[in-house]
């Protein structure tokens, strides 16, 4: 059976130690790096237009518990510090968490309950209700009603192609979109041809397709400008070192603990590529892959300052009021 | 560890032949039996109403494909009869489907594409949107946003017990709810005394508990004027057979194949019962506890007729127009 893009292009299923859930520090520093950017737009926003029920959608939200809800709990909390500067009564949240239908939904799911309970504690007596609800499909297809959404998050998700088509989210948002994606300038992660060359079958390494796109900031400005439906209104560019030790320098704490090695760093890549990379090479080759994998990462972080370089975009929809 | 009710609360996952979703044949046939109620009720109120976008919810989905999404198919296709006629452009559909959190909702979300698929060909070129979404939680507490809804569907969900608690639902419904439970003078399932005892410990016998409530006809109308939320439209009092031909036959059906047999019938009850028997007895007496329930069940189909009695109640929210 050939699978296709969209059931192998997931995150590593579940909450073992090999887990995306369990592994993704990266992706949850560069979350951390674009706090204050999402907290701004979305305070905005609701002091501008108060809505009854606030809409969030989560684009490409995978299963890390932490990373997703996560987003989704700074979101609400930036909106309730708004809500009860200017005095209102008990807000509703309707949260849409998408990513595509072999996404592990059940495992984020599953941690709901105390997210929620948590997020009752957090916020006090005073709080409203969060409906979280799972949308799965491509963000490349239509997703949700007409200009349903107020807030749309995205983060390391819109380089991903599942396939070419041009994004329709435009007509689901009403107001405000913040997106991440990596930059073209980003280190690359797998060399594949470097490290596994005279191990694997050339054709099968020249059919191999990370199916991402990484575009410059450049390219992002005139892709939106083109498209028409937003302004920009804010591109913030970032870096993350492989030990993602960046964000906690530029903060000041020395913290040895928050700096991680190249063990760590081959388990987060690990968990992002492993089901793609069983679908095209089998499952057989995947400990040797990693484990020369490993050597290579090993080398390339003890001798060079290897980093991701993320953009972030902060979007509003002509027409809007803010 | 000790698991909650609502952990274990859940129809046997994935898609093998001992799935919910490939065993729940009594499941359908009570489905196919309401199908002209929930018909005639959301047709009704698209008549009168004509949301911009049409919010469904199917609280209590489970993961079994054909009856989820199979009435999910039947009320859309209902609706665009009755927009047809009415002559009115596009429609867009918004679907929850719910069910508590340990629900297999993947199973569900990778059938959603060929679903997608077989609507759009089913409805033609005219046919707009339809956004389905999954909605972890209990229906005993709040899931939507307040008078979200227009049409709730219910069935076989309502009677099983998670937690005591007053079901919350009237705040998020705006207008029609169509919902079948088991009646008590439904056959008893799992006379779990009477085929188990000497083979499993007394007292684990005496604290097992099927969380279910099957009230009657009478007993749901008079908690529905006690809540006061809602107009009863119709009550609808439906037998269906261990062997489910009972539908065919009254429809002139004689088709052999559409009858059930014991093994059908132990294999539905295996698949909603399973999950419950694993967390109180262990996984050990399984293959026992059902190889000894068969034979009770074989003895018992042969002389007896065994039968569930549903009823069905339509209700309107008061205020509605319809």
């Amino acid at each position: 059976m050939v699978l296709e893009v969209k059931q192998v292009l997931r995150m590593k299923e579940g909450t073992d130690e090999t887990s995306y859930g369990k592994t993704s520090y990266i992706q949850k520093q560069v979350l951390s790096l674009t706090k204050s950017i999402k907290e701004k737009a979305i305070m905005d926003f609701y002091c501008k237009e108060q809505p009854t029920t606030l809409c969030i959608a989560d684009l490409g939200c995978s299963s890390a518990e932490l990373n997703t809800l996560g987003v989704v709990s700074e979101l609400i909390d930036a909106t309730e510090k708004a809500r009860r500067q200017l005095g209102n009564g008990h807000q509703e949240y309707q949260v849409y968490l998408n990513d595509l239908p072999w996404n592990d939904f059940n495992t984020i799911f599953r941690s709901l309950e105390s997210f929620e309970d948590n997020l009752k504690k957090q916020m006090g007596n005073n709080f409203g209700h969060c409906f979280v609800n799972g949308v799965p499909g491509s963000f490349f297809g239509r997703l949700f009603p007409t200009k349903h959404l107020h807030f749309v998050h995205s983060s390391y998700s819109l380089m991903w192609l599942s396939q070419i088509s041009k994004v329709e989210l435009p007509k689901s948002l009403s107001s405000i979109m913040v997106v991440t994606i990596k930059n073209h300038r980003s280190r690359r992660v797998f060399p594949l041809k470097q490290f596994m060359q005279g191990f694997i079958e050339e054709a099968k390494l020249h059919t191999f397709n990370i199916p991402q796109y990484t575009p410059s900031a450049e390219e992002i400005s005139f892709i939106m400008e083109k498209e028409g439906s937003f302004n920009l209104n804010q591109v913030h560019i970032s870096e993350i070192g492989w030990e993602a030790n960046e964000h906690y320098n530029n903060n000041n704490i020395n913290d040895p603990s928050s700096s991680f090695d190249h063990y760590d760093f081959v388990k987060c890549m690990r968990s992002v590529a492993e089901p793609l990379l069983v679908s095209h090479f089998g499952e057989t080759i995947i400990e040797e892959l990693f484990k020369r994998y490993m050597e290579i990462v090993k080398v390339s972080m003890a001798n060079e300052k290897n980093v991701f370089v993320n953009v972030t975009v902060s979007l509003t929809r002509k027409g809007c009021s803010i």
